[in-house]
Protein backbone atom coordinates (compact mmCIF):
# COMPACT_ATOMS: atom_id res chain seq x y z
CA UNK A 1 0.00 0.00 0.00
CA UNK A 2 3.05 2.12 0.94
CA UNK A 3 4.11 1.83 -2.69
CA UNK A 4 0.47 3.83 -3.68
CA UNK A 5 1.04 6.83 -1.85
CA UNK A 6 4.91 6.82 -2.23
CA UNK A 7 6.79 9.41 -4.74
CA UNK A 8 8.03 8.17 -7.92
CA UNK A 9 11.62 6.54 -7.34
CA UNK A 10 12.93 6.58 -10.80
CA UNK A 11 13.17 9.86 -12.96
CA UNK A 12 12.14 9.55 -16.61
CA UNK A 13 15.95 9.74 -17.37
CA UNK A 14 16.71 7.37 -15.06
CA UNK A 15 14.12 4.70 -17.24
CA UNK A 16 15.30 5.69 -19.90
CA UNK A 17 19.13 4.40 -18.99
CA UNK A 18 17.54 0.99 -16.99
CA UNK A 19 15.71 0.56 -20.43
CA UNK A 20 18.68 0.51 -22.84
CA UNK A 21 19.72 -2.44 -21.11
CA UNK A 22 16.22 -4.48 -20.47
CA UNK A 23 13.99 -3.40 -23.57
CA UNK A 24 17.05 -2.72 -25.97
CA UNK A 25 14.31 -3.87 -28.62
CA UNK A 26 12.11 -1.34 -28.53
CA UNK A 27 14.29 0.80 -29.97
CA UNK A 28 14.93 -1.88 -32.48
CA UNK A 29 14.80 -0.35 -36.53
CA UNK A 30 15.26 3.34 -34.87
CA UNK A 31 14.16 5.31 -31.88
CA UNK A 32 10.75 6.05 -31.66
CA UNK A 33 9.62 5.96 -28.28
CA UNK A 34 10.28 7.66 -25.51
CA UNK A 35 9.06 8.81 -22.58
CA UNK A 36 7.52 12.27 -22.17
CA UNK A 37 6.96 12.41 -18.33
CA UNK A 38 6.49 10.24 -14.86
CA UNK A 39 4.55 10.99 -11.99
CA UNK A 40 3.10 9.42 -8.52
CA UNK A 41 1.30 6.58 -9.94
CA UNK A 42 1.84 7.57 -13.72
CA UNK A 43 3.94 7.68 -16.47
CA UNK A 44 3.25 9.89 -20.48
CA UNK A 45 4.94 8.69 -23.25
CA UNK A 46 5.10 9.98 -27.12
CA UNK A 47 5.64 7.20 -30.70
CA UNK A 48 7.11 9.36 -32.99
CA UNK A 49 5.03 8.93 -36.06
CA UNK A 50 6.61 6.39 -38.24
CA UNK A 51 6.16 4.40 -41.37
CA UNK A 52 7.14 1.62 -39.73
CA UNK A 53 3.95 1.42 -37.38
CA UNK A 54 1.57 2.00 -40.41
CA UNK A 55 -1.20 -0.05 -41.58
CA UNK A 56 -2.59 0.36 -45.03
CA UNK A 57 -4.22 3.98 -44.73
CA UNK A 58 -1.47 5.50 -43.25
CA UNK A 59 -2.52 5.23 -39.00
CA UNK A 60 -1.33 3.87 -37.06
CA UNK A 61 -1.47 0.15 -36.57
CA UNK A 62 -3.60 -1.72 -33.78
CA UNK A 63 -0.37 -3.98 -32.67
CA UNK A 64 2.22 -0.91 -32.31
CA UNK A 65 -0.41 0.93 -30.10
CA UNK A 66 -0.44 -2.62 -28.03
CA UNK A 67 3.34 -2.39 -27.84
CA UNK A 68 3.26 1.32 -26.98
CA UNK A 69 0.77 0.91 -24.26
CA UNK A 70 2.08 -2.06 -22.61
CA UNK A 71 5.12 -0.23 -22.52
CA UNK A 72 3.95 2.19 -20.74
CA UNK A 73 2.43 0.36 -17.71
CA UNK A 74 6.02 -0.81 -17.33
CA UNK A 75 7.47 2.65 -17.12
CA UNK A 76 5.03 4.04 -14.80
CA UNK A 77 5.59 0.24 -12.57
CA UNK A 78 8.98 1.20 -12.82
CA UNK A 79 8.77 4.69 -11.87
CA UNK A 80 6.99 4.21 -8.82
CA UNK A 81 8.28 0.66 -7.91
CA UNK A 82 12.14 1.12 -9.10
CA UNK A 83 14.09 -0.95 -10.85
CA UNK A 84 12.22 -3.93 -10.86
CA UNK A 85 12.90 -6.30 -14.34
CA UNK A 86 11.37 -8.99 -13.50
CA UNK A 87 7.83 -7.88 -13.62
CA UNK A 88 6.04 -9.06 -16.46
CA UNK A 89 2.69 -8.34 -17.92
CA UNK A 90 -0.28 -10.91 -16.83
CA UNK A 91 -2.66 -9.60 -18.83
CA UNK A 92 -3.79 -6.73 -21.25
CA UNK A 93 -6.99 -5.93 -22.52
CA UNK A 94 -7.22 -2.90 -25.34
CA UNK A 95 -10.36 -1.32 -27.30
CA UNK A 96 -9.98 0.82 -30.44
CA UNK A 97 -12.11 3.52 -30.60
CA UNK A 98 -11.34 6.21 -33.20
CA UNK A 99 -8.99 6.30 -36.00
CA UNK A 100 -5.60 7.36 -35.07
CA UNK A 101 -4.35 10.92 -36.82
CA UNK A 102 -1.16 10.76 -38.75
CA UNK A 103 0.69 12.16 -36.08
CA UNK A 104 2.69 11.55 -32.97
CA UNK A 105 0.26 9.34 -30.57
CA UNK A 106 0.55 9.97 -26.92
CA UNK A 107 0.25 7.17 -24.28
CA UNK A 108 -1.11 8.33 -20.78
CA UNK A 109 -0.51 5.46 -17.75
CA UNK A 110 -2.47 5.64 -14.67
CA UNK A 111 -1.49 2.95 -12.03
CA UNK A 112 -5.53 1.94 -10.49
CA UNK A 113 -3.83 -0.61 -8.20
CA UNK A 114 -0.50 -1.47 -6.96
CA UNK A 115 -0.22 -4.18 -4.71
CA UNK A 116 2.32 -6.58 -3.79
CA UNK A 117 1.64 -8.97 -6.38
CA UNK A 118 -0.24 -7.43 -8.88
CA UNK A 119 -0.39 -4.02 -10.24
CA UNK A 120 -3.65 -2.57 -12.65
CA UNK A 121 -3.45 0.10 -14.75
CA UNK A 122 -5.02 2.02 -17.32
CA UNK A 123 -3.74 3.49 -20.37
CA UNK A 124 -5.47 6.76 -23.08
CA UNK A 125 -4.35 6.85 -26.45
CA UNK A 126 -4.66 9.74 -28.31
CA UNK A 127 -3.05 11.53 -31.26
CA UNK A 128 -1.06 14.55 -30.48
CA UNK A 129 -3.57 17.25 -30.56
CA UNK A 130 -6.80 15.25 -30.07
CA UNK A 131 -8.67 15.10 -26.77
CA UNK A 132 -10.91 11.55 -28.13
CA UNK A 133 -9.18 8.57 -27.25
CA UNK A 134 -7.82 6.35 -30.27
CA UNK A 135 -7.78 3.79 -28.12
CA UNK A 136 -8.01 2.96 -24.12
CA UNK A 137 -6.08 -0.30 -22.61
CA UNK A 138 -6.29 -1.82 -19.50
CA UNK A 139 -3.62 -4.23 -18.48
CA UNK A 140 -2.18 -6.41 -15.35
CA UNK A 141 1.56 -6.82 -14.27
CA UNK A 142 2.60 -9.44 -12.24
CA UNK A 143 5.19 -8.43 -9.97
CA UNK A 144 8.03 -10.47 -8.44
CA UNK A 145 7.97 -10.81 -4.74
CA UNK A 146 7.50 -8.92 -2.27
CA UNK A 147 7.84 -5.05 -3.02
CA UNK A 148 11.10 -3.54 -1.32
CA UNK B 1 -26.09 -16.77 -39.91
CA UNK B 2 -24.79 -18.78 -42.80
CA UNK B 3 -21.25 -17.45 -42.80
CA UNK B 4 -21.29 -19.70 -39.40
CA UNK B 5 -22.08 -22.53 -41.28
CA UNK B 6 -20.38 -21.84 -44.63
CA UNK B 7 -17.01 -23.87 -46.02
CA UNK B 8 -14.44 -21.26 -46.16
CA UNK B 9 -14.10 -18.83 -49.31
CA UNK B 10 -10.32 -18.72 -49.68
CA UNK B 11 -7.82 -20.84 -49.21
CA UNK B 12 -4.59 -20.34 -47.58
CA UNK B 13 -3.16 -19.69 -50.48
CA UNK B 14 -5.83 -16.81 -51.94
CA UNK B 15 -5.61 -15.81 -48.38
CA UNK B 16 -1.55 -15.02 -48.24
CA UNK B 17 -2.07 -13.29 -52.07
CA UNK B 18 -4.64 -11.14 -50.67
CA UNK B 19 -2.24 -10.29 -47.23
CA UNK B 20 0.60 -9.35 -49.50
CA UNK B 21 -1.39 -6.35 -50.82
CA UNK B 22 -3.12 -5.32 -47.71
CA UNK B 23 -1.04 -6.04 -45.32
CA UNK B 24 2.39 -5.60 -46.69
CA UNK B 25 4.14 -4.33 -43.64
CA UNK B 26 3.43 -7.68 -41.67
CA UNK B 27 6.56 -8.97 -43.88
CA UNK B 28 8.07 -5.64 -42.90
CA UNK B 29 11.98 -6.79 -41.78
CA UNK B 30 11.98 -10.01 -43.38
CA UNK B 31 8.81 -12.80 -43.69
CA UNK B 32 8.12 -14.14 -40.67
CA UNK B 33 4.31 -14.99 -40.46
CA UNK B 34 2.97 -17.68 -41.93
CA UNK B 35 -0.86 -19.25 -42.67
CA UNK B 36 -0.50 -23.07 -41.68
CA UNK B 37 -3.96 -24.14 -42.46
CA UNK B 38 -7.91 -22.50 -42.66
CA UNK B 39 -10.84 -24.61 -41.60
CA UNK B 40 -14.73 -23.76 -41.55
CA UNK B 41 -14.37 -20.74 -38.51
CA UNK B 42 -10.61 -21.11 -38.50
CA UNK B 43 -7.21 -20.92 -38.92
CA UNK B 44 -3.38 -21.71 -37.60
CA UNK B 45 -0.80 -19.57 -38.43
CA UNK B 46 2.94 -19.50 -37.76
CA UNK B 47 5.44 -17.21 -36.49
CA UNK B 48 9.23 -18.33 -37.01
CA UNK B 49 11.68 -17.98 -34.39
CA UNK B 50 13.09 -15.18 -35.08
CA UNK B 51 15.75 -12.17 -33.00
CA UNK B 52 13.32 -9.97 -33.87
CA UNK B 53 10.34 -10.67 -32.21
CA UNK B 54 12.45 -11.24 -29.10
CA UNK B 55 13.09 -10.04 -25.16
CA UNK B 56 15.67 -10.34 -23.15
CA UNK B 57 15.69 -13.71 -22.42
CA UNK B 58 15.53 -15.21 -25.83
CA UNK B 59 11.67 -15.62 -25.55
CA UNK B 60 8.77 -14.52 -27.75
CA UNK B 61 7.75 -10.47 -26.23
CA UNK B 62 4.45 -9.90 -25.95
CA UNK B 63 3.67 -7.18 -28.77
CA UNK B 64 4.64 -10.22 -30.92
CA UNK B 65 2.38 -12.42 -29.60
CA UNK B 66 -0.51 -10.10 -29.49
CA UNK B 67 0.21 -8.84 -33.43
CA UNK B 68 0.40 -12.85 -34.44
CA UNK B 69 -3.40 -13.38 -32.55
CA UNK B 70 -4.80 -9.96 -34.47
CA UNK B 71 -3.55 -11.31 -37.45
CA UNK B 72 -5.17 -14.85 -37.41
CA UNK B 73 -8.41 -13.63 -36.36
CA UNK B 74 -8.07 -11.68 -39.53
CA UNK B 75 -7.34 -14.45 -41.62
CA UNK B 76 -9.86 -16.40 -39.95
CA UNK B 77 -12.25 -13.76 -40.89
CA UNK B 78 -11.14 -13.34 -44.22
CA UNK B 79 -11.14 -17.10 -44.89
CA UNK B 80 -14.80 -17.34 -44.09
CA UNK B 81 -15.77 -14.35 -45.57
CA UNK B 82 -14.03 -13.86 -48.43
CA UNK B 83 -12.12 -10.79 -49.10
CA UNK B 84 -13.51 -7.43 -46.21
CA UNK B 85 -10.73 -5.65 -45.84
CA UNK B 86 -12.02 -3.07 -43.72
CA UNK B 87 -12.78 -5.23 -41.03
CA UNK B 88 -10.90 -4.02 -37.76
CA UNK B 89 -10.25 -4.85 -34.33
CA UNK B 90 -12.73 -3.09 -31.83
CA UNK B 91 -11.11 -5.66 -28.95
CA UNK B 92 -8.20 -7.74 -27.69
CA UNK B 93 -7.69 -9.39 -24.94
CA UNK B 94 -4.92 -11.43 -24.01
CA UNK B 95 -3.63 -13.58 -20.76
CA UNK B 96 0.07 -14.33 -20.87
CA UNK B 97 0.29 -17.74 -19.21
CA UNK B 98 3.54 -19.22 -19.79
CA UNK B 99 7.21 -17.78 -21.03
CA UNK B 100 7.21 -19.23 -24.37
CA UNK B 101 10.17 -21.69 -25.66
CA UNK B 102 12.72 -20.94 -28.27
CA UNK B 103 10.81 -21.65 -30.90
CA UNK B 104 8.35 -21.37 -33.77
CA UNK B 105 4.76 -20.39 -32.13
CA UNK B 106 1.76 -21.48 -33.51
CA UNK B 107 -1.66 -19.40 -33.35
CA UNK B 108 -5.00 -21.65 -33.36
CA UNK B 109 -7.63 -19.17 -33.99
CA UNK B 110 -11.80 -20.20 -33.48
CA UNK B 111 -14.05 -17.81 -34.42
CA UNK B 112 -16.78 -18.44 -31.79
CA UNK B 113 -19.33 -16.04 -33.66
CA UNK B 114 -20.11 -14.29 -37.10
CA UNK B 115 -22.58 -12.28 -36.99
CA UNK B 116 -23.63 -9.29 -39.23
CA UNK B 117 -21.67 -6.64 -37.63
CA UNK B 118 -19.38 -8.58 -35.27
CA UNK B 119 -16.47 -11.57 -35.25
CA UNK B 120 -15.71 -12.93 -31.76
CA UNK B 121 -12.76 -15.40 -31.86
CA UNK B 122 -10.38 -17.05 -29.33
CA UNK B 123 -6.71 -17.66 -30.45
CA UNK B 124 -4.24 -20.25 -28.71
CA UNK B 125 -0.94 -19.41 -28.95
CA UNK B 126 1.71 -22.19 -28.21
CA UNK B 127 5.21 -22.79 -29.04
CA UNK B 128 5.62 -25.82 -31.60
CA UNK B 129 5.64 -29.27 -30.13
CA UNK B 130 4.22 -28.09 -26.63
CA UNK B 131 0.44 -28.92 -25.57
CA UNK B 132 0.34 -25.83 -22.90
CA UNK B 133 -1.10 -22.31 -23.95
CA UNK B 134 1.95 -19.23 -23.64
CA UNK B 135 -1.37 -17.18 -24.26
CA UNK B 136 -4.55 -16.87 -24.63
CA UNK B 137 -6.48 -13.86 -27.08
CA UNK B 138 -10.22 -13.16 -27.17
CA UNK B 139 -10.99 -10.66 -30.20
CA UNK B 140 -13.52 -8.98 -31.55
CA UNK B 141 -13.63 -7.49 -34.62
CA UNK B 142 -16.19 -5.25 -36.71
CA UNK B 143 -17.11 -6.23 -39.72
CA UNK B 144 -18.29 -3.61 -42.88
CA UNK B 145 -21.28 -3.21 -43.65
CA UNK B 146 -23.34 -6.78 -43.94
CA UNK B 147 -21.97 -9.54 -44.94
CA UNK B 148 -22.35 -10.76 -48.86
CA UNK C 1 -20.54 11.63 -33.48
CA UNK C 2 -22.98 14.27 -33.14
CA UNK C 3 -24.37 12.00 -30.26
CA UNK C 4 -20.77 12.26 -28.51
CA UNK C 5 -21.61 16.08 -28.43
CA UNK C 6 -25.21 16.27 -27.91
CA UNK C 7 -26.16 16.98 -24.03
CA UNK C 8 -28.42 14.03 -22.36
CA UNK C 9 -31.67 13.38 -23.66
CA UNK C 10 -32.93 11.95 -20.84
CA UNK C 11 -33.26 12.80 -17.27
CA UNK C 12 -32.18 10.63 -14.16
CA UNK C 13 -36.21 10.81 -13.30
CA UNK C 14 -37.30 9.92 -17.10
CA UNK C 15 -34.72 7.03 -17.23
CA UNK C 16 -36.07 5.33 -13.83
CA UNK C 17 -39.94 5.91 -15.31
CA UNK C 18 -38.07 3.83 -18.22
CA UNK C 19 -36.11 1.58 -16.86
CA UNK C 20 -39.45 0.46 -14.51
CA UNK C 21 -40.84 -0.83 -17.24
CA UNK C 22 -37.83 -2.57 -19.22
CA UNK C 23 -35.93 -3.22 -16.23
CA UNK C 24 -38.42 -4.30 -13.73
CA UNK C 25 -35.92 -7.65 -12.70
CA UNK C 26 -33.68 -5.22 -11.32
CA UNK C 27 -35.86 -3.95 -8.64
CA UNK C 28 -36.60 -7.55 -7.57
CA UNK C 29 -36.31 -7.75 -3.76
CA UNK C 30 -36.49 -4.42 -2.98
CA UNK C 31 -34.79 -1.48 -4.47
CA UNK C 32 -31.41 -1.10 -4.43
CA UNK C 33 -29.99 0.50 -6.93
CA UNK C 34 -31.09 4.33 -7.70
CA UNK C 35 -29.52 6.98 -10.06
CA UNK C 36 -27.78 9.54 -8.86
CA UNK C 37 -27.32 11.92 -11.48
CA UNK C 38 -26.78 11.85 -15.55
CA UNK C 39 -24.46 14.16 -17.66
CA UNK C 40 -23.11 14.31 -21.08
CA UNK C 41 -21.85 10.74 -21.44
CA UNK C 42 -22.09 9.79 -18.15
CA UNK C 43 -23.87 8.85 -15.37
CA UNK C 44 -23.65 7.94 -11.41
CA UNK C 45 -25.47 5.07 -10.01
CA UNK C 46 -25.74 3.89 -6.36
CA UNK C 47 -26.62 0.77 -5.05
CA UNK C 48 -27.49 0.47 -1.08
CA UNK C 49 -25.55 -1.28 1.17
CA UNK C 50 -27.78 -4.69 1.37
CA UNK C 51 -27.42 -8.15 2.82
CA UNK C 52 -28.95 -9.21 -0.90
CA UNK C 53 -25.48 -8.21 -2.56
CA UNK C 54 -23.33 -9.67 0.32
CA UNK C 55 -20.52 -12.21 0.39
CA UNK C 56 -19.13 -13.76 3.27
CA UNK C 57 -17.21 -11.12 5.16
CA UNK C 58 -20.26 -8.31 4.43
CA UNK C 59 -18.95 -6.85 1.57
CA UNK C 60 -20.18 -6.25 -1.77
CA UNK C 61 -20.09 -9.68 -4.31
CA UNK C 62 -18.00 -9.27 -7.27
CA UNK C 63 -21.44 -10.33 -9.60
CA UNK C 64 -23.58 -7.16 -7.65
CA UNK C 65 -20.91 -5.22 -8.54
CA UNK C 66 -20.62 -6.62 -12.57
CA UNK C 67 -24.37 -6.36 -11.83
CA UNK C 68 -23.82 -3.00 -11.06
CA UNK C 69 -22.05 -1.83 -13.89
CA UNK C 70 -23.32 -3.08 -16.70
CA UNK C 71 -26.76 -1.16 -15.37
CA UNK C 72 -24.77 1.79 -15.52
CA UNK C 73 -23.38 2.18 -19.19
CA UNK C 74 -27.15 1.33 -19.81
CA UNK C 75 -28.30 4.25 -17.98
CA UNK C 76 -25.48 6.58 -19.80
CA UNK C 77 -26.43 4.83 -23.12
CA UNK C 78 -29.59 5.60 -22.53
CA UNK C 79 -29.47 9.37 -20.93
CA UNK C 80 -27.35 9.92 -24.23
CA UNK C 81 -29.40 8.64 -27.32
CA UNK C 82 -33.20 8.64 -25.15
CA UNK C 83 -34.80 4.98 -25.29
CA UNK C 84 -33.26 2.54 -26.80
CA UNK C 85 -34.55 -0.39 -25.46
CA UNK C 86 -32.80 -3.03 -27.71
CA UNK C 87 -29.06 -1.62 -26.21
CA UNK C 88 -27.23 -4.80 -25.60
CA UNK C 89 -24.37 -5.60 -23.82
CA UNK C 90 -21.46 -7.25 -26.32
CA UNK C 91 -18.52 -7.10 -23.72
CA UNK C 92 -17.69 -6.48 -19.93
CA UNK C 93 -14.35 -7.21 -18.04
CA UNK C 94 -14.07 -6.18 -14.79
CA UNK C 95 -10.91 -5.75 -12.71
CA UNK C 96 -11.66 -5.96 -8.67
CA UNK C 97 -9.22 -3.86 -7.15
CA UNK C 98 -10.05 -3.50 -3.45
CA UNK C 99 -11.62 -4.83 -0.92
CA UNK C 100 -15.32 -2.66 -0.90
CA UNK C 101 -15.88 -0.95 2.56
CA UNK C 102 -19.58 -2.21 4.10
CA UNK C 103 -21.07 0.92 2.88
CA UNK C 104 -23.05 1.61 -0.23
CA UNK C 105 -21.91 1.53 -3.62
CA UNK C 106 -21.07 4.50 -6.26
CA UNK C 107 -20.43 3.85 -10.42
CA UNK C 108 -19.62 6.41 -12.33
CA UNK C 109 -19.69 5.64 -16.11
CA UNK C 110 -18.45 7.63 -18.62
CA UNK C 111 -18.87 6.82 -22.58
CA UNK C 112 -15.33 6.95 -24.45
CA UNK C 113 -16.65 6.23 -27.78
CA UNK C 114 -20.68 6.10 -28.70
CA UNK C 115 -20.25 4.86 -32.56
CA UNK C 116 -23.84 4.23 -34.73
CA UNK C 117 -23.16 0.35 -33.66
CA UNK C 118 -21.02 0.39 -30.56
CA UNK C 119 -20.60 2.21 -27.49
CA UNK C 120 -17.75 1.81 -25.32
CA UNK C 121 -17.71 3.12 -21.72
CA UNK C 122 -15.96 2.68 -18.62
CA UNK C 123 -17.25 2.51 -15.07
CA UNK C 124 -15.17 3.26 -11.74
CA UNK C 125 -16.90 1.23 -8.37
CA UNK C 126 -16.05 3.03 -5.06
CA UNK C 127 -17.45 2.53 -1.58
CA UNK C 128 -19.17 5.64 -0.40
CA UNK C 129 -16.46 8.13 0.78
CA UNK C 130 -13.53 6.30 -0.78
CA UNK C 131 -11.18 7.74 -3.62
CA UNK C 132 -9.65 4.63 -4.44
CA UNK C 133 -11.58 1.87 -7.15
CA UNK C 134 -13.07 -1.26 -5.55
CA UNK C 135 -13.34 -2.03 -9.34
CA UNK C 136 -12.76 -1.20 -12.90
CA UNK C 137 -15.31 -1.95 -15.84
CA UNK C 138 -14.81 -1.15 -19.75
CA UNK C 139 -17.94 -2.52 -21.44
CA UNK C 140 -19.35 -2.30 -24.63
CA UNK C 141 -22.92 -2.07 -26.02
CA UNK C 142 -24.34 -2.30 -29.38
CA UNK C 143 -26.65 0.09 -30.36
CA UNK C 144 -29.66 -1.24 -32.58
CA UNK C 145 -29.58 0.27 -36.31
CA UNK C 146 -28.93 3.60 -36.71
CA UNK C 147 -28.78 6.16 -33.76
CA UNK C 148 -31.61 8.87 -34.51
CA UNK D 1 2.95 -26.93 -11.30
CA UNK D 2 2.55 -30.12 -9.94
CA UNK D 3 -0.89 -28.41 -9.37
CA UNK D 4 -2.01 -28.81 -13.02
CA UNK D 5 -1.50 -32.56 -13.35
CA UNK D 6 -2.58 -33.93 -10.50
CA UNK D 7 -6.40 -35.14 -10.30
CA UNK D 8 -9.09 -33.51 -8.54
CA UNK D 9 -8.73 -33.34 -4.58
CA UNK D 10 -12.26 -32.85 -3.53
CA UNK D 11 -15.69 -34.05 -5.42
CA UNK D 12 -18.72 -32.30 -6.71
CA UNK D 13 -20.03 -33.64 -3.53
CA UNK D 14 -17.68 -32.63 -1.34
CA UNK D 15 -17.59 -28.59 -3.07
CA UNK D 16 -21.35 -28.36 -2.27
CA UNK D 17 -20.73 -29.14 1.09
CA UNK D 18 -17.80 -26.94 1.21
CA UNK D 19 -20.01 -24.13 -0.45
CA UNK D 20 -22.94 -24.15 1.39
CA UNK D 21 -20.30 -22.92 4.40
CA UNK D 22 -18.55 -20.45 2.32
CA UNK D 23 -20.86 -19.01 -0.35
CA UNK D 24 -24.37 -19.74 1.59
CA UNK D 25 -25.95 -15.85 -0.84
CA UNK D 26 -25.60 -18.41 -3.98
CA UNK D 27 -28.78 -20.12 -3.00
CA UNK D 28 -30.53 -17.66 -1.41
CA UNK D 29 -33.97 -17.10 -2.94
CA UNK D 30 -33.71 -20.76 -3.82
CA UNK D 31 -31.42 -23.19 -5.06
CA UNK D 32 -30.86 -22.91 -8.63
CA UNK D 33 -26.94 -23.28 -9.34
CA UNK D 34 -26.02 -27.21 -9.18
CA UNK D 35 -22.23 -28.96 -10.08
CA UNK D 36 -22.94 -31.34 -12.78
CA UNK D 37 -19.37 -32.66 -12.59
CA UNK D 38 -15.77 -31.75 -11.78
CA UNK D 39 -12.43 -33.31 -13.94
CA UNK D 40 -8.99 -32.37 -13.75
CA UNK D 41 -8.78 -28.97 -14.39
CA UNK D 42 -12.28 -28.07 -15.36
CA UNK D 43 -15.83 -28.31 -14.16
CA UNK D 44 -19.44 -28.06 -15.41
CA UNK D 45 -22.68 -26.18 -13.32
CA UNK D 46 -26.02 -25.90 -14.75
CA UNK D 47 -28.40 -22.75 -13.38
CA UNK D 48 -31.59 -23.78 -13.63
CA UNK D 49 -34.07 -21.70 -16.28
CA UNK D 50 -35.65 -19.43 -13.36
CA UNK D 51 -37.45 -16.26 -13.29
CA UNK D 52 -35.27 -15.03 -10.43
CA UNK D 53 -32.44 -14.90 -13.56
CA UNK D 54 -34.42 -13.48 -16.11
CA UNK D 55 -34.77 -10.21 -18.27
CA UNK D 56 -37.07 -8.65 -20.22
CA UNK D 57 -38.01 -11.23 -23.35
CA UNK D 58 -37.70 -13.89 -20.87
CA UNK D 59 -33.92 -14.90 -21.65
CA UNK D 60 -30.87 -14.96 -19.17
CA UNK D 61 -29.75 -11.72 -17.68
CA UNK D 62 -26.03 -10.65 -18.52
CA UNK D 63 -25.52 -10.27 -14.76
CA UNK D 64 -26.89 -14.19 -13.87
CA UNK D 65 -24.56 -15.17 -16.34
CA UNK D 66 -21.72 -13.71 -14.99
CA UNK D 67 -22.57 -14.88 -11.26
CA UNK D 68 -22.44 -18.16 -13.11
CA UNK D 69 -19.19 -18.17 -14.83
CA UNK D 70 -17.45 -16.83 -11.90
CA UNK D 71 -18.86 -19.64 -9.79
CA UNK D 72 -17.65 -22.24 -12.15
CA UNK D 73 -14.06 -20.93 -11.97
CA UNK D 74 -14.73 -21.45 -8.33
CA UNK D 75 -15.54 -24.69 -8.25
CA UNK D 76 -12.90 -25.70 -10.62
CA UNK D 77 -10.16 -24.42 -8.69
CA UNK D 78 -11.52 -25.93 -5.34
CA UNK D 79 -11.86 -28.97 -7.39
CA UNK D 80 -8.32 -29.08 -8.05
CA UNK D 81 -6.46 -27.56 -4.97
CA UNK D 82 -8.81 -28.41 -2.37
CA UNK D 83 -10.79 -26.41 -0.29
CA UNK D 84 -8.73 -22.54 -0.34
CA UNK D 85 -11.39 -20.55 0.82
CA UNK D 86 -10.29 -17.09 -0.09
CA UNK D 87 -9.45 -17.49 -3.86
CA UNK D 88 -10.68 -14.04 -4.94
CA UNK D 89 -11.51 -12.91 -8.76
CA UNK D 90 -9.18 -10.16 -10.14
CA UNK D 91 -10.41 -10.27 -13.51
CA UNK D 92 -13.58 -11.55 -15.37
CA UNK D 93 -14.02 -10.66 -18.57
CA UNK D 94 -17.22 -12.05 -21.01
CA UNK D 95 -18.24 -11.60 -24.36
CA UNK D 96 -22.01 -12.46 -25.12
CA UNK D 97 -22.73 -14.01 -28.18
CA UNK D 98 -26.13 -15.52 -28.45
CA UNK D 99 -29.24 -14.69 -26.98
CA UNK D 100 -29.84 -17.93 -24.50
CA UNK D 101 -32.94 -20.32 -25.02
CA UNK D 102 -35.70 -20.33 -22.21
CA UNK D 103 -33.74 -23.44 -20.98
CA UNK D 104 -31.56 -24.31 -17.78
CA UNK D 105 -27.83 -22.99 -18.81
CA UNK D 106 -24.42 -25.06 -18.70
CA UNK D 107 -21.41 -23.50 -17.92
CA UNK D 108 -18.07 -25.51 -18.56
CA UNK D 109 -14.85 -24.31 -17.32
CA UNK D 110 -11.23 -25.18 -17.76
CA UNK D 111 -8.55 -24.31 -16.52
CA UNK D 112 -6.04 -22.80 -18.65
CA UNK D 113 -3.36 -22.29 -15.94
CA UNK D 114 -2.60 -22.93 -12.28
CA UNK D 115 0.33 -21.03 -11.37
CA UNK D 116 1.05 -20.62 -7.47
CA UNK D 117 -0.45 -17.04 -7.77
CA UNK D 118 -2.85 -17.14 -10.34
CA UNK D 119 -5.46 -19.06 -11.87
CA UNK D 120 -6.83 -18.73 -15.27
CA UNK D 121 -9.63 -20.11 -16.88
CA UNK D 122 -12.19 -20.17 -19.61
CA UNK D 123 -16.04 -20.31 -19.26
CA UNK D 124 -18.33 -21.39 -22.03
CA UNK D 125 -22.06 -21.01 -21.26
CA UNK D 126 -24.77 -22.65 -23.75
CA UNK D 127 -28.18 -23.26 -23.50
CA UNK D 128 -28.96 -27.01 -22.30
CA UNK D 129 -28.83 -28.59 -25.67
CA UNK D 130 -27.29 -25.99 -28.02
CA UNK D 131 -23.74 -26.20 -29.31
CA UNK D 132 -22.83 -22.70 -30.12
CA UNK D 133 -22.31 -20.61 -26.83
CA UNK D 134 -24.03 -18.04 -25.75
CA UNK D 135 -21.18 -16.09 -24.08
CA UNK D 136 -17.70 -16.77 -23.22
CA UNK D 137 -15.66 -15.71 -20.27
CA UNK D 138 -12.19 -15.43 -19.33
CA UNK D 139 -11.09 -15.38 -15.58
CA UNK D 140 -8.39 -14.72 -13.11
CA UNK D 141 -8.56 -15.70 -9.60
CA UNK D 142 -5.95 -15.19 -7.42
CA UNK D 143 -5.06 -17.49 -5.00
CA UNK D 144 -4.02 -17.15 -1.13
CA UNK D 145 0.06 -17.79 -0.48
CA UNK D 146 1.45 -20.67 -1.52
CA UNK D 147 -0.53 -23.99 -3.14
CA UNK D 148 -0.18 -26.39 -0.41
Amino acid sequence: MDGEAAPPRMSAAEIERFLETEFPQMHEGGRSVSIESVRRMGAVLRMAYHERHLRPGGTVSGPAMMALADYAMYVAVLAQLGPVALAVTTNLSINFLRRPARRDMLADCTIMKLGRRLAVGEVALRSEGEEDLAAHVVTTYSLPGAVK
